[in-house]
Protein backbone atom coordinates (compact mmCIF):
# COMPACT_ATOMS: atom_id res chain seq x y z
CA UNK A 1 0.00 0.00 0.00
CA UNK A 2 2.87 2.53 1.31
CA UNK A 3 4.83 1.24 -2.33
CA UNK A 4 1.69 2.47 -4.25
CA UNK A 5 1.66 5.63 -2.63
CA UNK A 6 4.91 6.41 -3.02
CA UNK A 7 4.48 5.51 -6.27
CA UNK A 8 2.07 8.61 -7.08
CA UNK A 9 3.85 10.34 -4.64
CA UNK A 10 4.96 13.90 -5.46
CA UNK A 11 8.33 14.18 -3.73
CA UNK A 12 10.06 17.79 -3.32
CA UNK A 13 13.63 18.12 -2.66
CA UNK A 14 14.62 21.07 -1.09
CA UNK A 15 19.01 21.49 -1.53
CA UNK A 16 20.32 20.02 -4.19
CA UNK A 17 23.48 19.18 -3.10
CA UNK A 18 25.39 16.00 -2.48
CA UNK A 19 23.08 14.64 -0.27
CA UNK A 20 19.83 16.18 -1.73
CA UNK A 21 20.99 16.06 -5.31
CA UNK A 22 22.16 12.00 -4.95
CA UNK A 23 18.48 11.26 -3.34
CA UNK A 24 16.58 12.84 -6.06
CA UNK A 25 18.45 11.08 -8.97
CA UNK A 26 18.02 7.92 -6.92
CA UNK A 27 14.48 8.92 -7.01
CA UNK A 28 14.20 9.55 -10.55
CA UNK A 29 16.15 7.32 -11.38
CA UNK A 30 14.16 4.40 -10.26
CA UNK A 31 11.27 6.04 -10.96
CA UNK A 32 10.53 5.45 -7.41
CA UNK A 33 7.77 8.16 -7.14
CA UNK A 34 5.48 10.12 -9.56
CA UNK A 35 7.56 13.53 -9.96
CA UNK A 36 10.54 14.78 -8.64
CA UNK A 37 10.68 18.52 -7.85
CA UNK A 38 13.77 20.19 -7.08
CA UNK A 39 14.25 23.29 -4.95
CA UNK A 40 17.27 25.33 -5.08
CA UNK A 41 18.50 28.75 -4.42
CA UNK A 42 19.95 28.91 -7.53
CA UNK A 43 18.70 29.08 -11.50
CA UNK A 44 22.07 26.88 -12.27
CA UNK A 45 21.91 24.20 -9.64
CA UNK A 46 18.21 23.06 -11.24
CA UNK A 47 19.33 23.28 -14.73
CA UNK A 48 22.23 21.15 -14.21
CA UNK A 49 19.87 18.58 -11.84
CA UNK A 50 17.76 18.98 -15.15
CA UNK A 51 20.06 18.09 -17.29
CA UNK A 52 21.14 15.31 -15.41
CA UNK A 53 17.46 14.06 -15.10
CA UNK A 54 18.31 14.22 -11.70
CA UNK A 55 14.61 15.88 -10.63
CA UNK A 56 11.38 16.45 -13.07
CA UNK A 57 10.97 20.02 -12.59
CA UNK A 58 12.63 22.93 -10.66
CA UNK A 59 11.60 25.98 -8.71
CA UNK A 60 14.18 28.40 -6.52
CA UNK A 61 10.40 28.94 -4.52
CA UNK A 62 10.31 27.19 -1.55
CA UNK A 63 6.44 28.11 -1.52
CA UNK A 64 6.25 27.08 -5.02
CA UNK A 65 8.08 23.61 -4.77
CA UNK A 66 6.39 22.76 -1.44
CA UNK A 67 2.87 23.55 -2.47
CA UNK A 68 1.28 20.46 -3.45
CA UNK A 69 3.91 17.76 -2.53
CA UNK A 70 3.27 14.79 -0.87
CA UNK A 71 6.36 14.39 0.47
CA UNK A 72 9.02 17.11 1.77
CA UNK A 73 12.89 16.66 2.33
CA UNK A 74 14.81 18.88 3.87
CA UNK A 75 18.70 18.70 2.45
CA UNK A 76 20.01 21.90 3.47
CA UNK A 77 22.72 22.40 6.02
CA UNK A 78 21.37 21.70 9.88
CA UNK A 79 21.06 25.41 10.65
CA UNK A 80 18.59 25.63 7.32
CA UNK A 81 16.82 23.08 8.16
CA UNK A 82 15.61 24.13 11.32
CA UNK A 83 14.88 27.47 10.03
CA UNK A 84 12.64 25.77 7.67
CA UNK A 85 11.16 23.42 9.73
CA UNK A 86 9.68 26.96 11.67
CA UNK A 87 8.41 28.32 8.63
CA UNK A 88 7.38 25.65 6.13
CA UNK A 89 4.33 24.41 7.79
CA UNK A 90 1.51 26.61 6.21
CA UNK A 91 3.19 26.27 3.45
CA UNK A 92 2.46 22.20 3.25
CA UNK A 93 -1.12 20.45 1.82
CA UNK A 94 -2.65 18.58 4.87
CA UNK A 95 -1.02 14.89 5.45
CA UNK A 96 2.20 16.10 3.67
CA UNK A 97 4.97 14.04 4.95
CA UNK A 98 8.20 16.47 5.80
CA UNK A 99 11.73 14.84 6.56
CA UNK A 100 15.11 15.53 6.64
CA UNK A 101 18.63 14.96 5.81
CA UNK A 102 20.54 16.30 9.05
CA UNK A 103 23.19 14.56 10.48
CA UNK A 104 21.79 15.45 14.15
CA UNK A 105 18.13 14.48 14.98
CA UNK A 106 17.59 15.47 18.66
CA UNK A 107 17.43 20.03 17.51
CA UNK A 108 15.39 19.30 14.32
CA UNK A 109 12.80 16.81 15.63
CA UNK A 110 12.34 18.55 18.50
CA UNK A 111 11.61 21.90 16.27
CA UNK A 112 9.37 19.27 14.30
CA UNK A 113 7.20 18.93 17.64
CA UNK A 114 6.16 22.33 16.92
CA UNK A 115 4.92 21.90 13.41
CA UNK A 116 0.86 22.75 12.91
CA UNK A 117 -1.20 19.03 13.21
CA UNK A 118 -1.97 18.94 9.61
CA UNK A 119 1.87 17.86 9.01
CA UNK A 120 3.56 14.50 9.33
CA UNK A 121 6.93 14.92 10.34
CA UNK A 122 9.67 12.51 11.06
CA UNK A 123 13.11 13.10 11.01
CA UNK A 124 16.01 11.16 8.75
CA UNK A 125 19.64 10.33 8.89
CA UNK A 126 21.04 8.68 5.96
CA UNK A 127 24.70 7.41 6.86
CA UNK A 128 26.32 7.94 3.82
CA UNK A 129 28.59 11.05 2.35
CA UNK A 130 31.55 11.61 0.38
CA UNK A 131 34.38 13.51 0.92
CA UNK A 132 33.33 16.64 -1.11
CA UNK A 133 29.91 17.77 -1.63
CA UNK A 134 27.74 19.72 -4.22
CA UNK A 135 25.47 18.41 -6.82
CA UNK A 136 28.85 18.16 -9.03
CA UNK A 137 29.20 15.12 -7.03
CA UNK A 138 25.84 13.96 -6.58
CA UNK A 139 25.26 10.37 -7.29
CA UNK A 140 22.15 8.35 -8.12
CA UNK A 141 24.22 5.12 -6.21
CA UNK A 142 24.97 7.37 -3.03
CA UNK A 143 22.55 5.64 -0.96
CA UNK A 144 22.86 1.94 -1.86
CA UNK A 145 23.02 -0.62 1.33
CA UNK A 146 23.51 2.30 3.12
CA UNK A 147 21.82 2.66 6.70
CA UNK A 148 19.12 5.25 6.48
CA UNK A 149 17.89 6.14 9.92
CA UNK A 150 14.14 7.15 10.50
CA UNK A 151 13.35 9.28 13.76
CA UNK A 152 9.73 9.21 14.16
CA UNK A 153 8.21 12.10 16.77
CA UNK A 154 5.05 10.56 19.07
CA UNK A 155 3.03 12.42 16.61
CA UNK A 156 4.50 10.50 13.80
CA UNK A 157 1.32 8.34 12.32
CA UNK A 158 2.63 4.18 12.13
CA UNK A 159 1.75 4.91 7.94
CA UNK A 160 4.41 7.90 7.27
CA UNK A 161 6.82 5.94 9.34
CA UNK A 162 5.46 2.74 6.95
CA UNK A 163 5.95 5.49 3.35
CA UNK A 164 9.58 6.59 4.84
CA UNK A 165 10.66 2.61 4.46
CA UNK A 166 9.28 2.23 1.59
CA UNK A 167 11.12 5.28 0.09
CA UNK A 168 14.32 4.68 1.63
CA UNK A 169 14.17 0.77 0.34
CA UNK A 170 13.28 2.70 -3.07
CA UNK A 171 16.59 4.25 -3.32
CA UNK A 172 18.58 1.04 -2.63
CA UNK A 173 19.04 2.15 1.19
CA UNK A 174 17.82 0.13 4.61
CA UNK A 175 16.16 1.93 6.78
CA UNK A 176 16.37 1.92 11.00
CA UNK A 177 14.28 3.47 13.23
CA UNK A 178 16.09 5.16 16.19
CA UNK A 179 15.31 7.82 18.85
CA UNK A 180 16.78 10.81 17.98
CA UNK A 181 18.28 10.81 21.85
CA UNK A 182 19.90 7.17 20.99
CA UNK A 183 20.75 8.11 17.44
CA UNK A 184 22.93 11.68 18.73
CA UNK A 185 24.31 9.59 21.61
CA UNK A 186 26.04 7.03 19.43
CA UNK A 187 26.81 9.34 16.54
CA UNK A 188 28.46 11.44 18.69
CA UNK A 189 30.73 7.91 20.00
CA UNK A 190 31.60 6.57 16.09
CA UNK A 191 31.28 9.93 14.04
CA UNK A 192 31.82 13.39 15.62
CA UNK A 193 33.95 12.69 18.39
CA UNK A 194 36.54 11.03 14.91
CA UNK A 195 36.04 14.35 13.77
CA UNK A 196 36.69 16.47 17.02
CA UNK A 197 39.69 14.00 17.39
CA UNK A 198 41.29 14.52 13.76
CA UNK A 199 40.82 18.19 14.29
CA UNK A 200 43.12 17.94 18.02
CA UNK A 201 45.25 15.78 15.99
CA UNK A 202 46.30 18.32 13.28
CA UNK A 203 46.52 20.83 15.54
CA UNK A 204 48.78 19.39 18.15
CA UNK A 205 51.16 17.66 15.18
CA UNK A 206 51.36 21.44 14.06
CA UNK A 207 52.19 22.44 17.71
CA UNK A 208 55.14 19.41 18.23
CA UNK A 209 56.38 20.12 14.47
CA UNK A 210 56.66 24.14 15.84
CA UNK A 211 57.59 25.12 12.41
CA UNK A 212 59.58 22.07 11.38
CA UNK A 213 57.81 21.29 7.63
CA UNK A 214 59.62 18.13 7.70
CA UNK A 215 57.09 16.86 9.49
CA UNK A 216 54.47 16.29 6.74
CA UNK A 217 56.84 15.12 4.37
CA UNK A 218 57.31 12.31 6.80
CA UNK A 219 53.76 12.03 7.47
CA UNK A 220 52.44 8.13 6.06
CA UNK A 221 49.32 6.25 5.72
CA UNK A 222 48.55 6.62 9.87
CA UNK A 223 48.50 10.04 9.45
CA UNK A 224 46.56 10.37 6.58
CA UNK A 225 43.82 8.09 7.84
CA UNK A 226 43.67 9.40 11.56
CA UNK A 227 43.13 12.94 9.89
CA UNK A 228 41.43 12.69 7.07
CA UNK A 229 38.00 13.79 8.54
CA UNK A 230 39.47 17.00 9.92
CA UNK A 231 39.10 17.70 6.37
CA UNK A 232 35.22 18.01 6.07
CA UNK A 233 33.25 20.75 5.56
CA UNK A 234 33.37 23.76 7.65
CA UNK A 235 29.92 24.71 8.31
CA UNK A 236 28.41 21.49 8.06
CA UNK A 237 30.93 19.76 11.12
CA UNK A 238 30.19 23.35 13.11
CA UNK A 239 26.39 22.91 12.73
CA UNK A 240 26.98 19.06 14.18
CA UNK A 241 29.01 19.67 16.78
CA UNK A 242 26.83 22.81 18.02
CA UNK A 243 23.45 20.38 17.39
CA UNK A 244 24.75 17.49 19.52
CA UNK A 245 26.63 19.38 22.07
CA UNK A 246 25.94 17.70 25.11
CA UNK A 247 27.09 14.18 23.77
CA UNK A 248 30.10 15.74 21.84
CA UNK A 249 31.16 17.06 24.79
CA UNK A 250 30.64 13.94 26.97
CA UNK A 251 32.54 12.45 24.25
CA UNK A 252 35.51 14.68 24.57
CA UNK A 253 35.87 14.15 28.70
CA UNK A 254 36.09 10.09 27.56
CA UNK A 255 38.86 11.10 25.55
CA UNK A 256 40.44 13.08 27.70
CA UNK A 257 40.25 10.53 30.21
CA UNK A 258 41.61 7.94 27.54
CA UNK A 259 45.03 10.27 26.93
CA UNK A 260 45.60 10.69 30.62
CA UNK A 261 45.11 7.11 31.37
CA UNK A 262 47.29 6.66 28.03
CA UNK A 263 49.96 9.45 29.61
CA UNK A 264 49.60 7.91 33.62
CA UNK A 265 51.10 4.85 31.86
CA UNK A 266 54.40 5.84 30.33
CA UNK A 267 54.82 8.74 33.15
CA UNK A 268 54.75 5.46 35.59
CA UNK A 269 56.44 3.09 33.36
CA UNK A 270 53.35 0.97 33.67
CA UNK A 271 53.98 -1.45 30.57
CA UNK A 272 50.81 -3.76 31.46
CA UNK A 273 48.42 -1.30 32.20
CA UNK A 274 49.51 0.51 28.90
CA UNK A 275 49.08 -2.69 26.91
CA UNK A 276 46.18 -3.42 28.43
CA UNK A 277 44.53 -0.16 27.21
CA UNK A 278 46.42 -0.71 23.61
CA UNK A 279 44.85 -4.21 23.80
CA UNK A 280 41.24 -2.72 24.69
CA UNK A 281 41.50 -0.77 21.47
CA UNK A 282 42.45 -3.42 19.21
CA UNK A 283 40.13 -6.18 20.05
CA UNK A 284 37.38 -3.75 19.65
CA UNK A 285 38.36 -2.19 16.44
CA UNK A 286 38.95 -6.01 15.07
CA UNK A 287 35.22 -6.99 16.36
CA UNK A 288 33.94 -4.16 14.04
CA UNK A 289 36.23 -4.34 11.35
CA UNK A 290 37.99 -7.84 11.43
CA UNK B 1 82.51 3.29 -5.66
CA UNK B 2 79.67 2.83 -3.03
CA UNK B 3 78.35 0.68 -5.12
CA UNK B 4 80.95 -0.82 -5.92
CA UNK B 5 81.14 -2.12 -2.05
CA UNK B 6 77.83 -2.67 -2.23
CA UNK B 7 77.52 -4.87 -5.30
CA UNK B 8 80.11 -7.05 -3.68
CA UNK B 9 79.13 -7.23 -0.04
CA UNK B 10 77.91 -9.53 1.65
CA UNK B 11 74.54 -8.01 3.70
CA UNK B 12 73.09 -10.30 6.66
CA UNK B 13 69.40 -9.70 7.51
CA UNK B 14 68.52 -10.31 10.82
CA UNK B 15 64.86 -10.93 11.90
CA UNK B 16 62.56 -11.96 8.62
CA UNK B 17 59.78 -10.49 9.24
CA UNK B 18 57.70 -8.05 7.17
CA UNK B 19 60.37 -5.48 6.95
CA UNK B 20 63.50 -7.69 7.18
CA UNK B 21 61.94 -9.94 4.49
CA UNK B 22 61.07 -7.52 2.67
CA UNK B 23 64.01 -5.71 2.43
CA UNK B 24 66.27 -8.75 1.98
CA UNK B 25 63.52 -9.86 -1.16
CA UNK B 26 64.64 -5.90 -2.73
CA UNK B 27 68.30 -6.28 -2.37
CA UNK B 28 68.27 -10.11 -3.85
CA UNK B 29 65.97 -9.67 -6.74
CA UNK B 30 67.27 -6.17 -7.63
CA UNK B 31 70.88 -7.84 -7.35
CA UNK B 32 72.17 -5.11 -5.10
CA UNK B 33 74.43 -6.52 -3.10
CA UNK B 34 76.79 -10.02 -3.42
CA UNK B 35 75.02 -12.12 -1.12
CA UNK B 36 71.48 -11.87 1.28
CA UNK B 37 71.94 -14.07 4.10
CA UNK B 38 69.09 -14.33 6.72
CA UNK B 39 69.02 -14.75 10.09
CA UNK B 40 65.71 -16.03 11.45
CA UNK B 41 64.80 -17.85 14.71
CA UNK B 42 62.67 -20.83 13.11
CA UNK B 43 64.00 -22.89 10.44
CA UNK B 44 60.71 -22.48 8.99
CA UNK B 45 60.79 -18.97 7.75
CA UNK B 46 64.19 -19.78 6.51
CA UNK B 47 62.99 -22.20 4.34
CA UNK B 48 60.33 -20.16 3.28
CA UNK B 49 62.49 -17.12 2.99
CA UNK B 50 64.76 -19.36 0.42
CA UNK B 51 62.21 -20.91 -1.44
CA UNK B 52 60.78 -17.54 -2.08
CA UNK B 53 64.53 -16.04 -3.40
CA UNK B 54 64.64 -13.73 -0.88
CA UNK B 55 67.83 -14.53 0.42
CA UNK B 56 71.03 -16.46 -1.01
CA UNK B 57 71.21 -18.68 2.20
CA UNK B 58 70.24 -18.45 6.03
CA UNK B 59 70.86 -19.48 9.08
CA UNK B 60 69.22 -19.57 12.69
CA UNK B 61 72.69 -18.51 14.56
CA UNK B 62 72.92 -15.10 14.57
CA UNK B 63 77.09 -15.37 15.04
CA UNK B 64 77.19 -17.87 12.15
CA UNK B 65 75.00 -15.02 9.81
CA UNK B 66 76.88 -12.04 10.88
CA UNK B 67 80.28 -13.21 11.03
CA UNK B 68 81.93 -12.25 7.57
CA UNK B 69 79.46 -9.63 7.08
CA UNK B 70 80.04 -6.65 5.24
CA UNK B 71 76.46 -5.21 6.39
CA UNK B 72 74.28 -6.31 9.49
CA UNK B 73 70.57 -4.98 9.29
CA UNK B 74 68.85 -5.97 12.34
CA UNK B 75 64.90 -6.08 11.60
CA UNK B 76 63.43 -7.18 14.79
CA UNK B 77 61.27 -5.56 17.44
CA UNK B 78 62.71 -2.35 19.34
CA UNK B 79 63.24 -4.25 22.00
CA UNK B 80 65.52 -7.14 20.31
CA UNK B 81 67.03 -4.73 18.32
CA UNK B 82 68.59 -2.77 21.39
CA UNK B 83 69.53 -5.87 22.93
CA UNK B 84 71.60 -7.17 19.82
CA UNK B 85 73.23 -4.15 19.82
CA UNK B 86 74.61 -4.56 23.19
CA UNK B 87 75.90 -8.21 22.11
CA UNK B 88 76.74 -8.43 18.65
CA UNK B 89 79.40 -6.54 18.97
CA UNK B 90 82.20 -8.84 18.73
CA UNK B 91 81.01 -11.08 16.22
CA UNK B 92 81.31 -8.43 13.84
CA UNK B 93 84.10 -8.41 11.52
CA UNK B 94 86.49 -5.22 11.40
CA UNK B 95 84.88 -2.38 9.60
CA UNK B 96 81.21 -3.59 9.15
CA UNK B 97 78.60 -1.22 9.15
CA UNK B 98 75.35 -2.23 11.62
CA UNK B 99 72.36 -0.66 11.05
CA UNK B 100 68.48 -1.35 12.19
CA UNK B 101 65.15 -0.67 10.82
CA UNK B 102 63.47 0.26 14.29
CA UNK B 103 60.76 3.24 14.44
CA UNK B 104 62.57 5.30 17.15
CA UNK B 105 66.07 6.03 16.99
CA UNK B 106 67.19 7.99 19.64
CA UNK B 107 67.55 5.21 21.95
CA UNK B 108 69.33 2.97 19.44
CA UNK B 109 71.57 5.27 18.33
CA UNK B 110 72.98 5.90 22.05
CA UNK B 111 73.14 1.95 22.41
CA UNK B 112 75.21 1.71 19.25
CA UNK B 113 77.57 4.44 20.35
CA UNK B 114 78.59 1.60 23.51
CA UNK B 115 79.54 -0.39 19.78
CA UNK B 116 83.38 -1.57 20.14
CA UNK B 117 85.32 0.67 17.56
CA UNK B 118 85.96 -1.65 14.58
CA UNK B 119 82.04 -1.63 14.11
CA UNK B 120 80.34 1.25 11.66
CA UNK B 121 76.67 2.16 13.27
CA UNK B 122 74.33 3.85 11.86
CA UNK B 123 70.44 3.96 12.14
CA UNK B 124 68.01 3.82 9.68
CA UNK B 125 64.01 3.91 9.76
CA UNK B 126 62.19 2.73 6.55
CA UNK B 127 58.84 5.08 6.31
CA UNK B 128 56.81 2.08 4.99
CA UNK B 129 54.64 -0.88 6.19
CA UNK B 130 51.60 -3.11 6.01
CA UNK B 131 48.77 -3.41 8.12
CA UNK B 132 49.76 -7.22 9.06
CA UNK B 133 53.28 -8.20 9.88
CA UNK B 134 55.04 -11.15 8.84
CA UNK B 135 57.29 -12.85 6.04
CA UNK B 136 53.97 -14.37 3.94
CA UNK B 137 53.21 -10.68 3.65
CA UNK B 138 56.60 -9.81 2.72
CA UNK B 139 56.88 -7.86 -0.89
CA UNK B 140 59.88 -6.82 -2.50
CA UNK B 141 58.74 -3.81 -3.42
CA UNK B 142 57.65 -2.24 -0.28
CA UNK B 143 60.35 0.04 -0.04
CA UNK B 144 59.56 1.45 -3.84
CA UNK B 145 59.65 5.37 -3.58
CA UNK B 146 59.30 5.44 0.13
CA UNK B 147 61.08 7.32 2.61
CA UNK B 148 64.22 5.69 4.39
CA UNK B 149 65.68 7.51 7.42
CA UNK B 150 69.07 7.17 7.93
CA UNK B 151 70.43 8.47 11.44
CA UNK B 152 74.83 9.15 11.48
CA UNK B 153 75.76 8.86 15.20
CA UNK B 154 78.44 11.40 15.58
CA UNK B 155 81.13 8.23 15.52
CA UNK B 156 79.53 7.48 11.61
CA UNK B 157 82.26 7.32 8.87
CA UNK B 158 80.63 9.36 5.75
CA UNK B 159 81.90 6.67 3.60
CA UNK B 160 79.20 4.49 6.23
CA UNK B 161 76.52 6.74 5.38
CA UNK B 162 77.60 6.54 1.76
CA UNK B 163 77.13 2.78 1.27
CA UNK B 164 73.91 2.70 3.35
CA UNK B 165 72.33 5.59 1.02
CA UNK B 166 73.48 3.73 -1.58
CA UNK B 167 71.59 0.61 -0.32
CA UNK B 168 68.69 2.14 0.32
CA UNK B 169 68.50 3.50 -3.57
CA UNK B 170 69.38 -0.46 -4.61
CA UNK B 171 66.24 -1.04 -2.94
CA UNK B 172 64.10 1.80 -4.42
CA UNK B 173 63.50 3.68 -1.41
CA UNK B 174 64.34 8.03 -0.81
CA UNK B 175 67.39 8.14 1.85
CA UNK B 176 66.72 11.23 4.02
CA UNK B 177 69.54 11.90 6.83
CA UNK B 178 68.09 12.71 9.97
CA UNK B 179 69.32 13.64 13.40
CA UNK B 180 67.61 11.00 15.93
CA UNK B 181 66.48 13.08 18.45
CA UNK B 182 64.46 15.72 15.36
CA UNK B 183 63.38 12.09 13.98
CA UNK B 184 61.81 10.95 17.33
CA UNK B 185 59.86 13.93 17.88
CA UNK B 186 58.76 14.23 14.17
CA UNK B 187 57.57 10.56 14.28
CA UNK B 188 55.68 11.13 17.61
CA UNK B 189 53.34 14.22 15.79
CA UNK B 190 52.92 12.02 12.81
CA UNK B 191 53.05 8.57 13.73
CA UNK B 192 52.72 7.44 17.34
CA UNK B 193 50.72 10.51 18.25
CA UNK B 194 47.86 9.05 15.51
CA UNK B 195 48.35 5.43 17.15
CA UNK B 196 47.60 7.12 20.91
CA UNK B 197 44.41 9.15 19.34
CA UNK B 198 43.07 6.21 17.81
CA UNK B 199 42.97 4.29 20.77
CA UNK B 200 42.15 7.01 22.62
CA UNK B 201 38.89 6.67 20.03
CA UNK B 202 37.46 3.15 20.28
CA UNK B 203 38.03 2.96 23.97
CA UNK B 204 36.40 6.13 24.22
CA UNK B 205 33.66 5.20 21.59
CA UNK B 206 33.20 2.03 23.61
CA UNK B 207 32.17 4.04 27.21
CA UNK B 208 30.03 6.25 25.29
CA UNK B 209 28.39 3.15 23.49
CA UNK B 210 28.02 1.68 26.91
CA UNK B 211 27.27 -1.51 26.05
CA UNK B 212 24.65 -0.27 22.96
CA UNK B 213 26.19 -2.57 20.12
CA UNK B 214 24.60 -0.65 17.78
CA UNK B 215 27.22 1.76 17.92
CA UNK B 216 29.00 -0.48 16.01
CA UNK B 217 26.84 -1.07 13.26
CA UNK B 218 26.60 2.63 12.40
CA UNK B 219 30.01 3.30 12.11
CA UNK B 220 30.99 4.64 8.25
CA UNK B 221 34.22 5.41 6.88
CA UNK B 222 34.98 8.28 9.27
CA UNK B 223 35.67 6.07 12.00
CA UNK B 224 36.51 3.22 10.60
CA UNK B 225 39.88 5.78 9.10
CA UNK B 226 40.44 7.58 12.22
CA UNK B 227 40.51 4.10 14.11
CA UNK B 228 42.20 1.87 11.61
CA UNK B 229 45.77 1.86 13.31
CA UNK B 230 44.52 1.08 16.72
CA UNK B 231 44.82 -2.60 15.11
CA UNK B 232 48.43 -2.51 15.13
CA UNK B 233 50.64 -4.97 16.35
CA UNK B 234 50.71 -4.74 20.41
CA UNK B 235 54.74 -5.34 20.86
CA UNK B 236 55.38 -3.55 18.20
CA UNK B 237 53.69 -0.32 19.22
CA UNK B 238 54.14 -0.82 22.78
CA UNK B 239 57.82 -0.48 22.07
CA UNK B 240 57.84 2.63 19.79
CA UNK B 241 55.59 4.21 22.88
CA UNK B 242 57.75 3.25 25.33
CA UNK B 243 61.28 4.01 23.90
CA UNK B 244 60.20 7.60 22.49
CA UNK B 245 58.24 8.66 25.72
CA UNK B 246 59.15 12.28 26.40
CA UNK B 247 58.12 12.97 22.65
CA UNK B 248 54.83 10.83 22.71
CA UNK B 249 53.71 12.37 26.05
CA UNK B 250 54.33 16.19 24.87
CA UNK B 251 52.03 14.69 21.95
CA UNK B 252 49.21 13.50 24.50
CA UNK B 253 49.36 16.96 26.52
CA UNK B 254 49.32 19.03 23.04
CA UNK B 255 46.51 16.65 22.49
CA UNK B 256 44.52 17.04 25.36
CA UNK B 257 44.92 20.98 25.07
CA UNK B 258 43.37 20.86 21.67
CA UNK B 259 40.21 18.87 23.02
CA UNK B 260 40.15 21.09 25.98
CA UNK B 261 39.99 23.88 23.79
CA UNK B 262 37.41 22.25 21.45
CA UNK B 263 34.98 21.00 24.60
CA UNK B 264 35.62 24.98 25.74
CA UNK B 265 34.35 26.40 23.08
CA UNK B 266 31.50 24.47 22.59
CA UNK B 267 30.77 24.77 26.64
CA UNK B 268 30.80 29.10 26.41
CA UNK B 269 28.80 28.76 22.91
CA UNK B 270 31.98 30.44 21.31
CA UNK B 271 31.03 29.36 17.73
CA UNK B 272 34.11 32.21 16.61
CA UNK B 273 36.67 29.88 18.26
CA UNK B 274 35.37 26.73 17.41
CA UNK B 275 35.46 27.65 13.53
CA UNK B 276 39.11 28.76 14.20
CA UNK B 277 40.24 25.45 15.63
CA UNK B 278 38.53 23.39 12.61
CA UNK B 279 39.88 26.05 10.20
CA UNK B 280 43.24 25.70 11.31
CA UNK B 281 43.39 22.21 11.09
CA UNK B 282 41.21 21.58 7.96
CA UNK B 283 44.10 24.13 6.32
CA UNK B 284 47.03 21.87 7.37
CA UNK B 285 44.89 18.44 6.33
CA UNK B 286 44.36 19.58 3.01
CA UNK B 287 48.08 21.49 2.54
CA UNK B 288 49.61 17.98 3.08
CA UNK B 289 47.13 16.13 1.26
CA UNK B 290 45.74 18.65 -1.35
Amino acid sequence: MEEGFLAGARVAVVGLGLMGGSLAAALASRRACGHVVGVARSAGSLEMALGMRFIHSGTTSLAEGVGGADIVVLATPITDILEKVRTVGPLLKPGCILTDVGSTKRAITQAMEELPPHVEPIGGHPMCGKETSGLAVADQALYRDQTYVLSPLPRTAERTVAIMEALVRAVGARPLLLDPERHDRLVAAISHLPYALAVALVNAAEAMADGDDLAWRLAASGFRDTSRVAAGDLTMMGDILTTNRDHVLAGLHRAQEQLAALARCLEEDDAEGLQALMRAARRRRLEVYG
